[in-house]
């Protein structure tokens, strides 16, 4: 039996990263993803609406992990500890053993437009969560929106950062670090 | 001879937010954009790919408005007030017989999550804009980055607020005082 077996949904997301990666995501089928994930299409179809999908498994995680992270956070934390605790939350999605779907992901993503897409609307998702679970905690906006969007820009750099395969740090690391390069670009900006 | 002619794009944008308010954007075809606009199919296809890109009209205007503006900004403006300047640029856009399409757009694209997605695309793509106009100017990342997601956030926003019936400011106005109320924020997040 093996150490690690990947379930269904990462093995579906692994094929169609490697086929995404291999022949380009336009001329990627379900079927072949499937097929190359040793599965049928229903079973892909049980987890998946579409193939673009695929690419957002684990949104509704991130979001939960995000809102929780910043629920948890002590009470007298601002609103950019509090962020900052919601990425280090998320971070640990973000296993050693996934490490390497990161390049892929951010290939992948760079070369399709409509991938793209989805992606945007995946950080909307996400500010949209740590605004919520902000405001929950009484930060009023704009300052709940504003925290939520550093809080993205911040994980969207560190993963950037992250998927580069000469970087050794750990992703919640990275997040740390990018969101205090941004609370110091914000403080010269005007 | 009327005094004001819309174009046929925006004939196209009007037919369509009014079928879309009016029955639904799922439930409206083409062809009933195109009759309701008084024009044929072929010549809307001249002008969107499909009825989902009719919300997202004028957004290359937009990007070029902000660039420009970011790009004519006094050598001495901070970041952030070359976003101000890029914000009134892209704000002479949003004429005032424009306005009664700010109260419809918002509502049909708080209904529907297709087109949630193509305006969170869209504003993907005037963060870009800004952000690429700004490093233009010699604004490091991440200070760029950060002042385009401001200008964003702001403009959304105003919009909001121009959209509400019972508010009589001009959308530039609106916002310049969102970017305001968005650097206080900023200030009290850490």
């Amino acid at each position: 039996m093996p150490r690690w077996e990947p379930d269904t949904r990462e093995r579906l997301v692994r094929a169609a990263l490697d086929l995404f990666t291999e022949q380009g995501y336009d001329n990627t089928t379900v079927a072949e993803i499937a097929e190359r994930a040793g599965l049928t299409k229903s079973t892909f179809f049980r987890h998946f609406p579409d193939k673009r999908e695929v690419l957002a498994a684990g949104q509704d995680t991130l979001c939960r992990l995000l809102a929780d992270g910043i629920a948890a956070a002590p009470s007298a934390a601002t609103p950019l500890e509090a962020v900052a605790a919601a990425l280090d939350a998320a971070a640990g999605a973000f296993t050693p053993g996934r490490r390497d779907l990161g390049p892929k992901v951010e290939a992948v993503i760079a070369a399709n437009s409509e991938l793209q897409e989805r992606d945007a609307l995946k950080r909307v998702g996400l500010a949209a969560a740590m605004t919520d679970a902000l405001q929950k905690r009484g930060v009023p906006d704009p300052a709940a929106s504003l925290a939520a969007e550093l809080g993205v820009l911040a994980f969207k750099r560190a993963h950037a950062r992250w998927a580069d395969p000469a970087n050794q740090q750990e992703l919640g690391e990275l997040a740390r670090q990018s969101l205090h390069e941004l609370q110091v670009a914000s403080a010269a900006l005007s």
